[in-house]
């Protein structure tokens, strides 16, 4: 078989091994059904199984309140930079804050002022989104419908250690890119939403999670796969959902509870693994530099630069060459990126380490 | 291995072997990768040679126009249900004719409906779906937005031979149970789309058609995300796409080239099947009883009854037992229902044949 690699891709995303070799495993036919998982109804016993598991490893990692619905859903987290505005913003009378911390609130906003008054309650462009807001820095409306927030901006590096203060807003939060990579406390949020492919699945399939009284306000104008409480009283299968998504979606959290256990004790090791390179970055006498402020760095996407750009090539082509892959980083912050989500293990990020401390010592 | 059975699922359906066999294989790393297809990027080299391969392959299949885009997009046909009336009738002016053939154009016409004027220019509820109009039939508005038909009605087995006449108005069609079943001219659609899991992969992705000059008429006041115009500019890679499952379609696609060389041959091979259980139904002196009339009926799922209902769940339960899976009927129809898509092979039609055959002789 072909080697694997230690993919530090941003998303789609490494994958557990054992998630992978069970689906492997089952691909042609699943134990006790003779077709492949791909190949059953939606509505069949057997995947009525694996979708309820998948809710209910995430309802236990996440500890998620019995007043939220667990949708799986489909067009990733832009679709839900549609949906929340469509559902909660358009026909409300009110505005709705977006707290800007990096590309993909950016983008969110972009999306929500093709609905109506979405503002900007604070935008960190101006230092390249590299900082989270003081408290102070929020131009927060009271009456807002919501206020948006980017857990962990993947790009940047960028993370909220705790949740803003919102006031009585509810909190909208794209979490793409940190869920379950440490405990949250859900009731906190009016809406927590992620695409898969960083720590929960593959592509294909979006986890929303939303409070009830939230769903409910879905206006009538909207076409059922747009509603919210049309998708939540369907349970999610309102039609064919992203079977095979959410099948490894199963496996993934199946391999988390197995192999972690609780949020904690991924957090714990998410922390080790940051900490690595963080350690490596802040000791090389400046010759990796961080883009994030200390305060607010990501425990799941590391990016920095080489301090001299020309040795940015050379780093990529001899990581790439001793198995260290898609480590570029995003054009708009330039360098280098490690992302190091749950599935990344401990001796991947170490790997990693010793060929940037070797690199250093041989390029300063 | 767990043994695979004959899948008669109206989808999620039956795979072609060799595909799922190809998928197993690479599972966990691609060839030249060294990650599995769900951990690579989706502007990597390797996956953007995949999701070209598999657009080709759809462009060769169906001989689509260079004027139309191909997307590859999320969220199943009931997703266009909504997005259809969303960027062509909502900020028109004009209404739209939904021409209602089975379950799923109603609940289309339904979904367009909370966008604007959406009407039925035919409706065959009042026998149960069981036929197609006459061309005097069609109430037709000549300055319709667009003409909505289903080309094959899943449930009911309803099949249009061919395009109905529908003036200049364009049309759109949901061709999710019969696409790349059999040739069809695309020129004479303005929208072609299609959920994959009957014909053309797993579920998670949905093909759509679109000519240019159609896409370029999305409003402004929808989120990129909903917005034909957006997601053609983006060539279906405006976000993360659904990989594996557009892996899985360019599999699919690959394997009915391979096999059959061009939509014509399969059409006969299609023709073959699903008139080899007609000619059962026809001929079994009225034991088996169609749903569609016979100038409509549907090469890709044969609904029927037993004129005894009585032995309908002892026809289920010995099919079963003998490797015919998923042979019920859905609700509104009753009995039993053959989903014989490109997937399936003659072998399978045949024993459900032989199967049908000797359970009349035992039970008549």
């Amino acid at each position: 078989m072909e080697k694997r690699v230690y993919n530090f891709s941003p998303g789609p995303a490494a994958l557990p091994l054992p998630a992978l070799e069970e689906a492997q495993r089952d691909l042609l036919a699943m134990p006790g059904a003779g077709v492949s998982v791909m190949e059953m109804s939606h509505r069949s016993k057997q995947f009525t199984a694996i979708i309820e598991t998948a809710e209910a490893n995430l309802r236990k990692l996440l500890a998620i309140p019995e007043n939220y619905h667990v949708l799986f859903l489909q067009g990733g987290a832009q679709m839900q930079f549609g949906m929340v505005p469509m559902n909660l913003l358009r026909n409300s009378g009110k505005s709705a804050d977006y707290i800007v911390t990096g590309t993909w609130g950016k983008k969110a906003l972009a999306a929500a002022k093709t609905q109506g008054d979405a503002r900007a309650a604070f935008d960190a462009s101006d230092t390249n989104f590299n900082r989270i807001p003081e408290a102070s820095e929020l131009e927060l409306d009271p009456n807002a419908a919501y206020v948006h927030i980017t857990s962990n901006e993947t790009i940047q590096g960028v993370q909220f250690p705790t949740e803003p203060d919102v006031g009585d807003a509810p909190l909208v939060c794209d979490s793409s890119s940190d869920i379950l990579g440490w405990p949250v406390d859900v009731s906190k949020y009016g809406i927590l939403y992620a695409c898969a492919q960083k720590n929960v699945g593959p592509s294909g399939v979006t986890v929303v999670i939303i409070r009830e009284d939230l769903a409910a306000e879905s206006p009538a104008d909207l076409p059922p796969m747009l509603r919210y409480q049309d998708l939540a009283a369907g349970k999610s299968l309102m039609n064919t959902p992203p079977t095979f998504a959410i099948y490894m979606v199963k496996l993934v959290t199946d391999w988390l509870l197995r192999e972690f256990g609780d949020l904690e004790k991924m957090a714990e090791v998410n922390r080790k693994k940051s900490g690595m390179l963080y350690d490596v970055i802040d000791g090389s006498g400046g010759f990796y530099l961080p883009h994030a402020q200390a305060n607010c760095r990501s425990i799941m996407n590391v990016p920095f630069r080489l301090a001299n750009a020309d040795l940015d090539a050379p780093f990529l082509e001899e990581a790439g060459g001793v198995g260290l892959a898609a480590l570029k980083g995003h054009r708009s912050v330039g360098g280098c990126r490690a992302s190091i989500y749950n599935a990344m293990p401990v001796e991947g990020v170490e790997a990693l380490r010793d060929f940037m401390l070797d690199f250093a010592k041989k390029n300063a």
